[in-house]
């Protein structure tokens, strides 16, 4: 791109499909991305928007004035647009309601009206219905009319006069059974219908799990509101994916690599203060040892050893435990299991790590009681490790708190405090 | 499921979906496990043995005789079946190609013969191909006379005589289009193809940009050897996800939640024996200034809070810049501006908290010099931090090692000596 002319730069972006558009744009520092921005063809504007991460759009938006979002928004399909208004300035809204016509406005609203992660949010209007008395062939010619059928169509919704759910009618039915069946003959009742208000993450589930293109989705009343399609799913999946990732980080919802310093500096600056706190947590108890410390100066160079390998072994059970728990896979019934299990390798893994560092200490400083002390130190906050690493999701999840963001930092907070607790208490007992 | 009779709880689990039937296996003890597989009916064994984890899978496979296996594996596609036989002992294997007829015994054996991970070995054989000269009322009534259609069929594909592949007729083309007209009239010739030996995390990414149902395969010839469908692609990016979490925590491929107590020691002892030289590694670089502590103890007390902030700073940079470079957003042209902008959060962070740190520390020992050292030894460790974030993974990429996998352990260590280094450092030449 650098060194060629800008009508040729222009020529050569836009040829790209509109996701690499997206991500090239994302790779780019704020100011290099509102070029390259500008370069972007008002036909391709609307897909690159929607593929961009949430924090790179509202960036891009800002750059646009009324008439270039109404232009770019002009092509969206309804349940994009109703994702891609949560960003707007509510006077713009207000604007792109007025620029629709009367039937898509309530398209429109019927999405709105639901949470954006719940199934109602993520639906498509564009359904393709029709009565259970008809044949198939008369179904054929009534699409063949109509001229086109929406991207993802695998069937159609068959429903009563008064919009009623009665089941789907496969296009595969309709392409290789006998054109003189009514529907009725073909349809299929068992298919799966969501409810309008199930959260995002298990519908899913529920698509990843029984290899669904699309479902309709219902309202209270059974009556067929719109459609959900395996596209904004598999959106669904890597979102919650990645977030999971940033999460876990400390990052909050921070995706775009050139944010602006500052705004990045204080959204890390949060999780740096909670560290802070634990960390202070931590350095007090050892404070607590001071005296023991100044004796044996061995204790300073090897407590942070301790510390560590609980801080590692608690986090690999309660990662295993974390995501147990989001599959719904943890329950009363084999908690006491599960425990027993975390707690035998924490012993297993405890014993075999405190002979080795304990040969370690004891080869370094020259002092068996040394060595027997941070081998126990050692046993002690690794069986801790499994028990916390069990105990803290569990916990923070009956507390309502989400055990992605908060586990990490309470485990190894009481791994730290454990680790320097049980080492230099123990020092201080057999050694002073 | 307690309490009740056996027959009972048969009919129960029965009456789920093999997805359901799968999780809850996976959320059982082994010894209760073995006993509701037995449970399990055989139509439905082979989908949920394809639908719990690979290493629930291996559980189970070993409680199975050579007739039980063969029969589960009777009604699975070839993409699925190719995916299960890795599991299988080689006996077996030999079995069940035996047990084939000729055509499946072919089409499983071509996709064997690509890796599990590349489009080949996630690729289906059931294509349907139609010749570009028929005209859609034939195709129509082809379908018709072949009484189905595969599964997730949203488009049909065109070939030459010699299996070239020239194109697809869509679906919704056919139901929409006059029948009159010729299949090369209708056909889209600009439709994704994918090479069989592109790798599968490409193809996920392939499919969620461009939001496709299913995509044909071609060997480098240019010929039509199969198709890919969205299902495949779902398990794919999940299956990614799920992986990069566990191998952050140095879970490695554990992710049965009741997975036998020795071998989950064994598989996480590794990890902890790398952590284990790693924290010596910071034990040495304190043990260096052992003299110094002994005269001023508040340091031992102290120094792990710089540390540990280093590590959670650095940790923020490492976790976005990894994520960007398995998106590929991160090349030479960018990686400068990347540095400029960690390396100034760095230092803005460092500023602040270590202002803060100071306050604490001087107000906690009275020592004013103590507060400067420490605020000194922060924002040079967050500085640090920043450049390491961003260094690391840049590095082990250029080493071919996966970021995700060492990146952490990399860093802390790095944090970690140098936020030691620095505070003791700092301190001795300035304290004593």
């Amino acid at each position: 791109l650098q060194g060629g002319t800008v009508p040729e730069a222009r020529r050569m972006l836009n040829a790209l499909h509109p996701a690499e558009i997206a991500d090239l744009l994302e790779s780019f520092p704020v100011a290099e991305r509102k070029l390259l921005w500008e370069l972007v063809e008002e036909e391709n504007g609307g897909e690159v928007l929607l593929q961009v991460n949430d924090e790179v759009r509202s960036g891009l938006i800002e750059e646009m004035d009324e008439a270039e979002l109404l232009a770019a928004t002009s092509g969206m399909d309804v349940d994009d647009l109703a994702d891609f208004m949560q960003d707007l300035p509510k006077t713009l809204t207000g604007a792109i309601l007025r620029s629709m016509d009367n039937q898509n406005r309530q398209r429109l609203e019927a999405v709105l009206a639901y949470p954006e992660d719940s199934a109602g949010g993520l639906m498509n209007t564009d359904t393709v219905t029709v009565r259970p008395d008809l044949s198939l062939d008369v179904v054929m010619r009534y699409l063949r009319m109509r001229g086109s059928v929406p991207e993802l169509t695998d069937h159609l919704f068959v429903v009563s006069r008064f919009d009623h759910f009665l089941g789907v009618l496969r296009v595969s039915d309709l392409l290789t059974r006998d054109p003189a069946s009514p529907v009725a003959d073909v349809l299929d009742t068992e298919a799966v219908a969501i409810a309008a208000d199930k959260p995002a993450r298990e519908v899913a589930k529920m698509f990843e799990d029984r290899d669904l293109i699309s479902a309709p989705v219902l309202d209270e009343r059974g009556r067929l509101i719109g459609r959900i399609t395996v596209d904004d799913v598999v959106d669904v999946i890597r979102d919650e994916a990645e977030r999971s990732i940033l999460t876990m980080a400390g990052l909050g919802d921070e995706a775009d690599l050139f944010a602006p310093i500052w705004s990045s500096t204080r959204r890390r600056a949060l999780w740096l203060g909670i560290n802070l706190l634990t960390a202070l947590l931590a350095a007090y108890v050892i404070g607590l040892f001071e005296g023991t410390i100044q004796q044996v100066v061995a204790l300073a160079v090897l407590m942070p050893v301790v510390a560590s390998m609980g801080g590692i072994a608690g986090t690999q059970t309660l990662t295993l435990v974390t995501r147990a728990l989001a599959l719904g896979q943890v329950a009363s019934r084999n908690t006491r299991a599960l425990l027993v299990k975390e707690l035998g390798i924490g012993i297993l893994n405890g014993l075999m790590w405190a002979a080795i560092l304990a040969g370690i200490a004891v080869i370094w400083f020259g002092e068996p009681a040394i060595g027997a002390i941070i081998a126990a130190a050692m046993v002690i906050n690794l069986f801790v490790a499994g028990l916390s690493g069990v105990g803290v999701p569990l916990m923070l999840k009956r507390l309502g708190v989400d055990p992605a963001l908060a586990g990490g930092v309470v485990l190894t907070t009481v791994t730290d405090v454990v680790g320097f607790m049980a080492f230099l208490g123990l020092a201080t007992i057999f050694l002073i």
